[in-house]
């Protein structure tokens, strides 16, 4: 395991974007973003992802390209991510909804034809920052995960939510699938040959099964909440899908080449009882929560995106760690787009 | 088993409030909120509630008194309930936010202060029916019905929150707990002495449990997801907390009598990609999720919230349904009001 300050390991991507044509302040908010991902442990959206941003520039999208601002009218906008870097489309929306937020209370934000933009919480938290609440709600058109509750068929990708608010600690953060387990998590189990302990995939034929390896043969993952809850995963869902139908990229439609579509929701607390009010009450809230007597094996009672938070702190602090892999494919990149590699310390 | 036409049920319920003094127009709101929430099965927020409403009037409900608009600026508005009949109070949250939605593609109106509102889809459905989108998130203050994941004691309520969306065959409406069960559904299952298949309460001391009755001896109900995935619940109810901290009514306080408070946020399809293409995305989706074949034991995919409008349509249609417990109960409310009572058809 290697540690590579975080700075270095931000300007280390920008350069290999930078190498592949992307504009110096653009490749400086990717890497910023993929870097911040894998700190804070979402290391499926972390630093793996500079490869497949680098193959997806010129196939996908465009290194010049900018993310298109189609409407921007009182408190909403729609962005057309319009072959750029999607993050560059997710970060001008969530620009464009903490403005507005400030301005008229609540913000909504919409992003089309876009594609993996990082994890929801890597952006919800730099709204939190800001002292705002917000909700994201994400889909993906291509994928076929998730069966309607009742149903056999899959017709739903496993459509994360992410819902993030402030505290004077710093930001509360949650980022999960409407399903009961993410595609990356289901794809880690499969390779580990892992089983659950109760049912939470669908065999081809409808059947419940504890083996994710099921999806490899026509299944599909239960919605969150699985046999017992699931109605309410499959709810959860289909709001995903309502509301980025709204946003205008074909994101339901499955004869359309794939993107992936993006709702997000800021709201400013100023505007209702104050952010001082709700700060005080929020505080108070937590006190209380923590105060909680906790389960056997349970260390301490903990908020959303906490140890996330912690992981990215002692990253600053400390380098992020990378394993062997992760640096050999990362100096391997750097060898195809002539960028120095990064160095174990 | 008693049908009673609709519109003589809303008018009889509109008698006994009238009769407690609550003016006409008031009264024929709340009435038709209550008898929407029966028909549509929302049992637990139907005429039974008649006699909460009018045993509130005088002791946390004025007859009198008109919910307060605090704050109106932009696209949020701040309402507190100022001790009118709650329903009241979420009517005029509503009205605001879908006016205000449509001036600026989305709103967020919040209501402090409050209680009981019949059920969040009530509300929610009558937003999605002018063809806007919708969440609503609500909070209890000062009931301790789940305690924070990982942990024993009891101090957030079973918060729901609901979900709708306009189609072009009326709206889809969810409405559930964050917990696994609301605490409606848990007394229930109390009375009838039923243990759920799989464990969805704490005991005291934190054990998991199939039996609702803990709930009795300072038990909880697992939030929704349970063992599993309760974390995706517990992100959601701190949700709750947090945007109704934003309301300003102490709602996270258990040391000030208790209230409820809700934030509901509305979003208009036509100022993103249009609601004539909002609505063809979603009628080709539906189609396609409706294709799906069907698990064991299934008729056919349903919406959330198609029972009850089906429901609902079958008593505009041939009246609302009463067992002779609740006729019995109206006709006595009836005899306490000086009121016509209600005959058995």
């Amino acid at each position: 395991m290697t540690r590579v300050p975080m700075e270095r390991l931000i300007e280390f991507g920008a350069e290999v974007l930078t190498a592949r044509g992307v504009a110096d302040d653009r490749a400086r908010i990717v890497s910023e973003t993929i870097v911040e991902a894998e700190a804070f442990r979402q290391s499926t959206h972390g630093v793996v992802q500079f490869r497949s941003v680098c193959s997806a520039l010129g196939v996908s999208a465009d290194a010049k390209a900018d993310p298109r601002v189609v409407t921007d009218r009182g408190a909403m906008a729609l962005i057309d991510a319009n072959g750029s870097i999607p993050i560059l489309a997710m970060k001008l929306a969530r620009e464009i909804a903490v403005r507005k937020a400030r301005e008229y209370g609540v913000a909504t934000a919409m992003v089309r034809h876009s594609g993996w933009i990082a994890a929801l919480s890597t952006h919800l938290a730099a709204v939190a920052r800001e002292g705002l609440l917000a909700t994201a709600w994400a889909q993906s058109s291509s994928c076929k995960d998730c069966a309607p509750f009742g149903g056999i068929d899959a017709c739903f990708s496993t459509n994360p939510i992410a819902l993030a608010f402030p505290t004077d600690e710093g930001p509360v953060v949650a980022d999960f699938s409407t399903a009961s387990f993410s595609m990356g998590a289901t794809s880690a189990m499969i390779k580990r040959n892992e089983k659950t302990e109760t049912p939470r995939f669908l065999d081809k034929d409808g059947m419940s099964s504890r083996d994710p390896a099921v999806m490899k043969d026509g299944g599909s993952i239960m919605f969150a909440g699985c046999e017992a809850e699931g109605y309410k995963g499959y709810a959860l869902s289909l709001f995903n899908e309502a509301l980025t139908a709204a946003a205008g990229g074909s994101a339901n439609n499955p004869d359309v080449p794939g993107s992936q579509s993006f709702g997000l929701t800021v709201i400013d607390p100023d505007h209702f009882a104050g952010t001082e009010y709700y700060l005080k009450e929020m505080k108070r809230f937590m006190t209380r929560v923590r105060a909680s007597r906790v389960r056997d094996g349970v260390d301490r009672i903990r908020f959303p995106g906490e140890r996330g938070f912690a992981a990215l702190e002692d990253c600053r602090a400390q380098g992020v760690p990378l394993d062997d892999e992760k640096l050999g494919m990362l100096n391997q990149l750097a060898a195809e787009c002539g960028v120095d590699p990064l160095k174990a310390d």
